[in-house]
C-alpha cells in the first residue's frame, strides 16, 4: 500500500453567512469572513488517494489521470467562481474549509469508485498558506 | 543607500471588468476573471523603502513603524473586503494588479512623505504565487 | 471527524546542553548547537485539532479562537525569547525541538480540555525548513 | 513515541520506459515522461523515524547522524545521476516515484535496523512540489 | 512604467561538457554536473516585462497572453526534454544556467518584438530554488 | 553582463541594543528584540555577483567557488553563532539586518576584488520570510 498526493489550486470569492442568524451574530461569528460584499482566497487542494503499485507500469494511478479527475469534479467548477453562489454541489452551505472539503470529498470518492483504480484517502484544503483542513472520510 | 522590504498579505474578492464594454467583450478579453459573482485571491505585499542607516538605532526606518503603517494605508481598507466595491481610494478603476498597485503607491507614498523617514522604493503586489507586478513610480 | 491546523511562528534563542556532562561530551554530542552564547531559530508550529463539523456554524472550532489560543499559551511566552532562561514552562529541560514540541502539547493540551470545543491531533514544530518534529500526544 | 524528519534534495534525471512494451504504448501510458533522450528533476526526500526520547540527551536520534545516512545510503547514490543508469539498486525497476520509494525505504530500513537507534516511519519523495509519493514500508 | 511578471516551470535533463575539453578537465570543471549519463532539474523561469498600462484594459499585456508565449516559444520545446539533445536553440552551448537563459531571452525578445506589445525587461532561471541567473539583455 | 544568485542559510542569536542608550529608551526602539537573554533567527543570504560569460565554461563564476568564499568569509563565522558576541568583523555595531548586511557586503566584496573573477552586485539578507535587506554597496 502506496500513497501519492497531486496539489492542485484555484481562486475563489466566498464569505461565511448562516441565513438562519442576525447580522449581529453573522458579524460575532465570523468576523471579517462575513463581509457581505465578499472576499477571497487562492486555494491549494493536495488529493492523496493510496494503492498497489502495478507492477507493468510502477505506478498506482497515472497522475495525469489522477489531474485530469480533480481538474473535471473540482477545479472546473471552483475556479475563478463564487463558492456561495456558482458551485451546485455546493449550494446551501456555509463554505467554511470544513465543509467545502467534505464536499469534494464526496464528489470525488464518488467518481473514483466509478473510475475503480485506486482509493481516495485525504483530502488537504489549505484556504491560506496558515490555516488548512484535513479530511479522510470519517463519519 | 540600502533597502528594507516588508511582507504582508491580505485576502479579497474581485473581478475583471469594464463597464463600458459589452458583455462579450469583457468576456473576451478577461476571461474567468469577469465572472460576474467575483473570484478571490490571497493577494501578498512586499513594500521596499529605502534610506540611510541610522546611526543610533542602525535601522532605516523601524520595521514596526513600517509595518504599521502598511497595516492603516492598506490592509486595513482591503483585507476581507471586495477591491472593486468596498475600498474608497479603488473606485472607478478597473481592479488588475497593475492598478491596484498604482493606487497603493499613491497612498504609501503619500503618508511615507509626511512621515519624512524614508522614501517607498518599490511595490511588488502577488496576485497569485505566480502573477507579480512590480512598480517603482515611474510615469 | 475532521482535522484543522493553524500555522504560526516565533523566534527565539536557545542552545543544547546537558550541565551534567562535561564540556567535551556536550560538544561532542550536540555540536555546534551546544555554543555557550547561543544560536537561535524561526521556529514554525503547526497545531492541528481534531473534532465534528458544527452544523450551525460549519466549523470544529473558529479558527480566531485556536489562534488566540496558542498566542496565549505558547507564542507570548516563546516569542523573542531565550528557550533556556526565559520560559518557566521549559525551565530544566534540553531544549530539543522533541522536548519543546512535547512541552508544547502538555501546554496546549491542558487548555484545550479547559475549553471543551476540541481535541488537540498534533503538534508539528519546525526548528528549521529542513528539521521537524511530530507529536500526537503518546506515551 | 514521537517522530522526527529531516529534508534532503537530490538532482537526477530519468525516463519512465517498460522495454517490454511497444513503443506505442510507452508513449500512450507514460506520455512526455517516456522521452527517450531522458528528463530530470529536483527531487525532494523526507524521512520520518520514530522512537522515545533519550532522557539524557533529549533527542530520538542526533540529526546529524540522520542526515549523515540519508547521505551515505541515498544521496551518494542517486544526486546527480541517471536513476534508470547509475544506480545499483534501483536497476530492473521502471523508475516511477511510487518504485524509487520502495527502493528507498528497503535501503534505509535495513541500515537503520543495523543502527538499532529508532525506527523509519515513513519516506514522502517529491517529484515535482505538486507530485508526490509517501511509503510506510507497507505491504 | 509597470514590470509584470509571470512563473512557469519545466523538468529538463542536462549535463555541463565541453567537448573541446579533456575528461578530466570536464570533470575538474563541472565536477557532479559533467555526469555522462545526465542529471536534471525542475526549473523555474520568471519572465518580467514592462510597459505603459492600457487605459482601457487596466493591463499593460493580458497574462494570458503572455503565459501563451511563454508557453509556445519555451516550455514546448524544453519541457520533459534533454536541454543538450532536443531543443534546437540550445544545439552547440554548454547548457549552464547562464547560457541558457540568454538564449530564452533571445527566442523571447523575438517574439515580443513582433506581437509589439510590450518589452522584455528580465529573465530569471532558478536552475535549483539556490541557484539561478537574472539576464536583462545586456551585452 | 549576467547576474548569478546562491542563497544560503545561518542560524544565529542575537539582540538589539544600544549601550549608549537607558534600558528604556532601548525598550522603546527596539521592543522585543531588545531582550536581554537574546532571541534568533533562520537568516537566508542571497549573494549576486555580476560578469560575462565565460565562453569555454559557460559561466561567470563556478557556483562551487561561489558557495566555498560565502561559507569561508560568513557562515563559518556566523552559524550558530551570537552575532553581538562571537563574530569579529560584527563587533560594536548594533546588530540589525541592515548593519548587518553592510559588514557582509564588505567582508564578500574584499574577497572577490582578490579572487578577480567576477563582482559583487547585490546582498540580500532575509532575517525572517518576511523581513529583508538589499544592499547594493552604494554609499
Amino acid at each position: 500500500m502506496i500513497y501519492i498526493s497531486r496539489k492542485e489550486h484555484f481562486n475563489a470569492a466566498h464569505k461565511l453567512y448562516n441565513p438562519s442568524w442576525s447580522e449581529e451574530r453573522n458579524k460575532e461569528e465570523f468576523g471579517v469572513c462575513s463581509n457581505e460584499n465578499w472576499h477571497g482566497h487562492n486555494y491549494e487542494i493536495i488529493v492523496t488517494v493510496k494503492g498497489l503499485v502495478n507492477k507493468e507500469s510502477g505506478m498506482i494511478i497515472n497522475l495525469k489521470t489522477l489531474s485530469d479527475i480533480i481538474k473535471e469534479e473540482i477545479l472546473d467548477k471552483v475556479d475563478h467562481k463564487n463558492l456561495n453562489i456558482d458551485v451546485p454541489f455546493l449550494k446551501g452551505i456555509i463554505t467554511t474549509t470544513e465543509n467545502v472539503t467534505i464536499k469534494f470529498w464526496e464528489v470525488l470518492e464518488s467518481r473514483l469508485k466509478e473510475e475503480n483504480i485506486c482509493e481516495l484517502h485525504r483530502i488537504r484544503l489549505y484556504e491560506t498558506p496558515r490555516n488548512f483542513i484535513d479530511y479522510y472520510g470519517e463519519k
